[in-house]
């Protein structure tokens, strides 16, 4: 079978990262194919970056030429993922409540290690609106950015404490709620003896299962198929959009 | 004060609808100002729809050049108010929440009425994560699409239907769950004996208050200002946009 | 309009304080006018007087001559909202709710700091019953009493320390559960970089709001007009009552 | 032992009716004495009532000379259970729990049975705040007065098609929300072949079941011994009540 | 890999069929084996019979010769599977559970539908610890006994009818909770136009994603490895036990 | 009355442990006869002893000889209630349910102390299928293992310090969620000004409440009688069961 994983920001290198996570964790019959959106953010931290994401992912996945069985939504705590459920025929997987559902069974709370403390509302908001938040004992920030993840020794203090506050919370089972702390993060976790569940990994296997088991999303309700209408997926070429800029919040007065 | 209205599609008469409510329940110090999306669905309904959307609102409110002193988000159950409050220095106040936070005042559970069944979760999501369901006794569709709003008896025969199994459910106060009902509405609500609360109308007031009171967001936590860094907003100019289209959900095998 | 600010207790220079500062927040066509109970406890601390307060207020709203346009109840997490709504035709806003309504809008979870921890649960209570604790994060006591708030250095430390806490149980704004530490509280919020909400301020807006609006209270269900019967507001003259003591737990065994 | 049994209303008869299911329950060693306010509602339907009956029955128990054992508050879903235990250094049992608990213990989730709609919510609150909402399936009203109870046949029909209402809705036991509908009451619910439990006989078990072990409130965090201070019951004499008059909701301008 | 299918009754002849569904389910590579306990009921209808089956269930496990990478629990809202996370060293499935977690990423709420109504809170209690129960829209009984489920015509319009309640609860998936009816359930679904997940299915998939990727139950917390100790699983030989017989409640007076 | 006490273990020492704690709980007229389980645990320590215990449990109920009146199961956090709800004609209080229901009458929240952490998880599950988890603060662990309760001041050091966790956490109330440590845990208790309450004396006064108010387990729902059917209680003579052991959990590859 074929998956879809598609990156939630335009950085080719993590889309490539998440793809080699998602083929490690893939069965034998399973081609992973990554995609990186033309457009949005270059990493998604916090909410403007996540819905920017989400219609940047959306747009790719409208309009694809190319068979696939499933996707799969990399992106941790971003928005997104019932749009395309609308959108396709096919199932949809988001790496945030896979790794959910699978660190349930393996322990009765989970705990989410994440990077910067803005990200971890977003986090908690997609976990309760995937109905996976009650056994969720904490979403804690090890306060580190993407880019201080080199400092080695620095981020494993991090990470390790950051799971142990997640531990004190009552998680048995952590989750990976970011990238680039992955192999740290296992060492935290073999060090705490709990399991580490990483959510492009539990994507892929619950896709796959759902496409095994020949299921896909219900069209009954709230994930009907999208209406036909006018949709304008970017500005008009004769009042051509800003470009990218470094975004500010911005007080006008 | 300046308040902006954003419309959550690009169709300019709804954006013009919409700002007639807000006139009429602003206070006299008041200006509306009405800004449509340059792109995104011509109206939402979905959550394809949602996050078109919710990335076209926050495009229009990143440049802005004008100063305003708040933001009105006028999308009954889209998405991406948190964004807004991490793009924005002002308050900012999404009608869906609004006419919640109102409607708890006026009596014990209310209800909210909408056009299509596919919205009802949207907008039970949007309840949730704003923090107001709790006294959300129900989320009743009405049925009619857009388009059909036009055969006025029928229409009110629905809406009087609607608001009575929200009030079966417990519900004391309607909230307005859709623009094009407004008028019928009233007169449904009237007969039920229930008060019924605008989104739009409610979130000015809930703007003018909080400008009024010299509040704004929070920095702190999830609403920290973006982190300076690479976004684009539409697609590569040599990599063009696949434009306008009637999107069907598709299966691509 | 005109909009009454009933005070929770006897001490006409609470009723003044919470004036001054409804005042300060109302629109220039707002008359605010202070209403003292004729009865009741000298100042509310916990649910005897809580409950005494209810219904010294309730007293004193039932028989007005003058007219008005909203009610403020100005005692944070003090009884009695839901008999005014009864007793009442103009809208009814309890200060607890207006300033976790206000809260809401500015930040994901916010947090009230109270005086002595004995009010705590009576707030979570109100909160709860009022439908917007769901993102309540933490309700904090400075455990200082009211007759203590004299020394500055000692309150602004127990503020900011209480402040912390509810920061750190997620809080990103800060609702005043007391009148007398509010100067303080500002400062102390200034530090942590968190807004304050004011339940009176917000009271008077979202009453001013409701009336300009044209909304109050459904007569639906649980807030219809009282039945007429019988009902006796004092001890009758015969068997007088035992008058103003102060009243300790007693165990009469 | 001594349980005072104080109504929640001015209606020496209703006093009676409650002490006599009262000594139904109770066992043999147990002394059973009825309390009436000396003023407040005539009967107890809405919020108004349940606020001046809450301040009523607090002012009749701070001041009584004989021992007693144990309190139970005989007003079903009626304010001031709280307050009683700040007073009282004996055990306080409301009737509105005291069902609710054992009803816990008989199915696995219970419905209570009221006569108007207006006290369902205010029944679901007292539920809510007493920590034993979660297994209450539904609180069902006849629509039927206290006046109208006198039509036994109609009454009758009306019980049964609330326990069935209550029962569709989940509920294996019942719970009597109102005092003069017991005898009918149990021959519904034999007919509908389930249980019902009286709020005033499970709360005297209660109370002797505290009393026989010992036990009585906690006087640390919520339920310490009120603070010392002026708190007057009643007006002043030079200003004098109101007195006794029909009720209306009022509407001022 | 090899998993292990255990029974929750002694009928081996729906041992034999859960094996037949795992084994449809199942990836290439792996092997079913059943497994069906020595003692128990005949089939699980009720909390007697289900916490009988949990014990004979960890009674087959804990004694196992054979090397197995999994367990599914093939009891719905059968009791067990905690103690089977204690017990064993690889990752243990129960099917209730399963079927949850795949129908969260097929709809926004997911129905169960069962045979009687003893069953629904039994089911209902196993979702809420399992962490699963906040997207279930209901659990529907059809009032059927597992051995009226030959009348073809009459199971069809009953699961037709308990599947049309779920829709209108708000399911937009469907979850077998039981074996006997899963073919017409198919019918049924496909009539009301939802996908069916059969826990059997969904509990392979799920225990060969858990295996795939190298995960196992957290010896942190709950699920630590049983102390060492003195357990007896049966009576003692000089004191047989009863022996099956037809278990009636009694009432010993 | 005749109240049989059920141990969860095997451990006659226990039973009567309870016995003698139920018996100075009980009024005059009640006899307690203590039952101990022919089979299961030594003690009941985690998930595999818990359901073991409750099949061992329902064993012993299902074929009694002699008259009673009312079932109290005192195994705290033990599975098995609801089957022996079904089974029998008489009331049943499982001491876990009870120890709460009287702690939610005699503070605003309640907290349990138990020994291992192993246990808390289980705990937090009877509470929360019981109906009383939404006033639990916490479930507090001291660490210390049934053997190792004889240090008598490093136990009254652990659980003086588990209670002040509990506190902290909001507790009011204590409950004591093991046997071994009640007269330390009264000690600690009363240095932290809170009450204790234990289990098996609540479930004796709340059996005994049951019984005089002529309550039974409703049969209508969860609890009907249990089907007739085929049961065996132990593995086929001819295929003798592995007899006691010590259990440890295996890793089978």
């Amino acid at each position: 079978m074929r998956i879809l994983v598609t990156n939630c920001n335009t950085t080719v290198a993590m889309t490539e990262e998440s793809c080699a996570r998602a083929r490690a964790a893939a069965g034998p019959g399973t081609e992973i194919v990554g995609l990186t959106p033309r457009w949005g953010p270059e990493s998604a931290e916090g909410w403007v970056d996540s819905f920017l994401s989400a219609a940047a992912v959306l747009d790719l996945l409208r309009d694809l030429d190319e068979p696939f069985d499933a996707v799969v939504m990399a992106g941790f705590g971003e928005h997104g993922r019932e749009g395309a459920r609308e959108l396709l025929g096919v199932p949809v997987v988001d790496i945030t409540e896979a790794a959910a559902h699978l660190a349930c069974l393996l322990g009765r709370r989970y705990g989410v290690v994440t990077t910067l403390e803005r990200s971890c509302g977003q986090i908690e908001d997609s976990l309760l609106t995937a109905g996976v938040a009650q056994h969720c004992a904490a979403v804690v920030a090890t306060g580190l950015g993407v880019l201080e993840l080199a400092d080695e020794p620095r981020v494993l203090a991090a990470v390790t404490a950051a799971g142990a506050r997640a531990r004190q919370a009552g998680a048995e089972v952590l989750v990976l709620g970011c990238a680039g702390m992955t192999r740290l993060m296992q060492t935290a976790a073999a060090e705490l003896g709990m399991p580490v569940v990483d959510g492009v990994a539990a994507a892929v296997k619950l896709a796959e299962s759902l496409v095994g088991l020949g299921l896909t999303t219900s069209r009954v309700g709230s994930y009907a198929t999208p209406l036909s209408k006018r949709r304008s997926w970017s500005p008009p070429p004769d009042e051509p959009a800003a470009g990218p800029r470094a975004g500010e919040g911005r007080r006008p007065r």
